[in-house]
């Protein structure tokens, strides 16, 4: 544990923001020495300039080379701001008693290292892995994983694999682990209004149009104060979630009132409770407000008709919405409300995706899960985003997250930790993984 | 000239931004120099610690001791952001042909330098000015002047006075001064929502709600699309423009395609058009958002569930609205539309002035404008806002406004300039004014 610790920080202090390609070459270069010294087989693969490298990494194994297991995780972070929330500097990667902080120390630096450190000690002490290994880590996960499919398109027959571990699980308040079974989509738009060439001074707004005011008005269109997106057709290609699907969320626990402690709020959006708010997490679209910015922030009092505003927006995809589909929409949505001055700048779009419940790569994975950590929780849908969809489509291997995240360890956001005793438990569930997996 | 632009350029290059508290201390100094320099005595005058002084400056006249001309000035600027717009440094002060460029150029370092220099020009060449003169000028106006007041009641005496020269006056685009009698009101505040304890990632909008989504819902209550402000009793105790009034607004001039071009705007708000548009400028109230900020806002996408929202908006007041009133009816408001949770702080509020054009201090201002620009405009109000209203409420005396800033000249926007022909023409014209105002 000592080794694994040292090798997280060392990874943490490495700062590599994809927003900003702040750091990605030099990151990848330090996990392809973390796989080499794994005793892995590593390359740096390219897609073509300006695109964020992947890191593979490979371990044939001599006692059973038909089946190979996937571990799909990546090596860039969100951007640390706002700086000033941190305790530690966000890149410090420091130890207190049984916390690693930093930016990327779960997400998703903490969760490499356990799948790294699982094959070196299975390397080490057999001298073989239970089944062929291989590692697929990209540097763009953070900003929406856009080249991943073109990835998996140009090395289909590299990354071939039977079943493929995802980057991430969460552990929940009580130390159970999440065995998820699917991903939501997600759309990233950018909406901004200009109205005057340039800022104006405040007494003006007489007259000039006021940016924020339009759009403003433009995106209340968009949704009702309850959540439900307001775009026509938005749901049209929807399935309600299914009896079995509706089984596996009952027998979930979700504990409301940790939930609420955790974030200091008195009630969930739409006033949602019990089965209600398990649902949404597992089955709601969102549009949410990820930024908006106009005119004067800074302290105190400006006068001032600012010259544009800008909205950034990320809208929760679940299974059958097709992100091309649903931007299309929303473009007919703004101009049909009379608001075809607000340009749309799309960042990406990705689309839900799950495996099924009954394969059998879910039961090894499940066994391997409840003798590690003691007891496991299956989950149809996490409520977050991944780019399992092309795995999905083109590996056609089953995907599922498992991992050492405790849900409120603060990932995206100021103070993001890692559990040691997390990282060490997961560590071990990587190899139990593999063993079911490759003996079965 | 050659001295005016000279000592134009060294106030510019003091910074003095009261938002920010950035030089304020060192401008009253060089202010104060300034005076001295051209032959009046001065004093910084205090009210109490963490309050900027005001420079006051004073000349007796010999042969009219009994009347005395106010020129009332700020020496303090609106912040210099966003400073990447600016083609020079915003304090370079820098002289280009007939511009000097610089945040403060025309507001109100231009002006300020006007008055100084015509009165300098005055003891210079004759020994004497023809009436007592007064300056005073302070340091907060570009945050709402909130101790003006307090200035005014402490030295009532000190600043007794026949009549008051504005901090500044408008040239329109075909170098016609415009004499301004009013000004409007201003109410500062800044709206904010706090949902969850921090920033929370984006996946989890499913449940806990978003302070921007809240915030929007809450502000677009507040106005309709036409400018219209829908807070209860907003326009309660306003008065429709006088016969007189609308008499003076027909005759001024507005050049509708000028204006729109300068800005790069299309039509106005609410699709005002020929005399509404001239009255929206002398008699309309605002509600416009100077500026709103929740989540990320650099660049690229962010996946984050901002914790706060926050909006800074500023409503213009027109005549007979009490600030303080309309911020109570701003809280009743947002109670009663169901808003409680959304903060209310209050920068500062200031009522409308205006001074009747049959004053005989208006046909003496005007006569002087006539003569050192060809002609002038009368003006009922103007659409921004000072702090006249103390003036005329505490001194009892008439107040109008007529200076060098042409109405273009970006002021609170980045690359604001002063042009050097007008700064002459009002130069000549505060010696004039003067001159009709001692011997009449």
């Amino acid at each position: 544990m000592d080794d694994l610790v040292a090798d997280l920080q060392m990874l943490i202090r490495q700062p590599s923001v994809s927003a900003k390609n702040e750091g990605i070459e030099e990151c990848a270069k330090l996990v392809q020495k973390l796989l080499k010294k794994s005793g892995a087989k590593s390359e740096i693969l390219r897609l073509r300039k300006g695109v964020a490298p992947i890191v593979y990494g490979e371990i044939k194994s001599k006692q059973n080379p038909e089946k190979t297991l996937m571990f799909y995780n990546h090596y860039d972070v969100q951007p640390a701001e706002p700086f000033d929330l941190w305790d530690d500097p966000p890149f410090s990667g420091v130890k207190k008693g049984n916390k690693i902080f930093g930016r990327g120390a779960s997400d998703d630096k903490g969760e490499l290292i356990t799948r790294i450190k699982a094959v070196e000690a299975y390397l080490k002490t057999t001298g073989d892995v239970p089944c062929n290994i291989k590692f697929v880590i990209e540097g763009e996960e953070e900003t929406g994983s856009e080249h991943i499919e073109d990835y998996l398109k140009k090395y289909k027959k590299k990354f071939s694999c039977d079943g493929v571990i995802w980057e991430f699980g969460y552990v929940d308040a009580k130390n159970r682990p999440i065995v998820g079974l699917g991903m939501k989509g997600l759309l990233f738009v950018e909406l901004s209004v200009q109205e005057s060439v340039r800022d104006a001074h405040s007494s003006l707004a007489v007259l000039i149009k006021n940016p924020a005011w339009r759009l403003i008005e433009a995106i209340n269109t968009l949704r009702n104060s309850d959540g439900k997106i307001l775009i026509k057709d938005w749901y049209k290609e929807v399935s309600s979630l299914s009896k079995n699907d509706l089984g596996i969320i009952q027998k979930e626990p979700f504990d409301e009132n940790v939930f609420k402690k955790e974030f200091g709020i008195k009630s969930f959006v739409g006033n949602k409770k019990g089965l209600e708010a398990k649902k949404a997490l597992v089955g709601d679209a969102t549009c949410n407000i990820a930024g908006f910015v106009s005119g004067y922030t800074g302290d105190g009092a400006k006068t001032v008709l600012p010259g544009n505003a800008l909205v950034k927006i990320d809208f929760r995809l679940i299974p059958k919405m097709d992100p091309k589909k649903q931007v299309s929409r929303l473009k007919k949505h703004l101009k049909s409300k009379g608001f075809s001055d607000i340009r749309i700048k799309v960042f990406h779009g990705e689309a839900a995706a799950r495996t099924k419940s009954s394969h059998p790569f879910v039961s090894q994975v499940k066994a391997a899960a409840d003798k590690s950590f003691g007891k496991s929780i299956l989950n149809v849908s996490n409520a977050g985003t991944g780019p399992m969809h092309p795995f999905v489509e083109i590996l056609k291997a089953p995907c599922i997250s498992i991992g050492s995240t405790y849900m409120f360890s603060r990932i995206h956001s100021p103070n993001e930790f890692a559990r040691i005793d997390l990282l060490k438990k997961t560590t071990k569930c990587m190899c139990m993984i593999m063993d079911n997996f490759g003996k079965n």
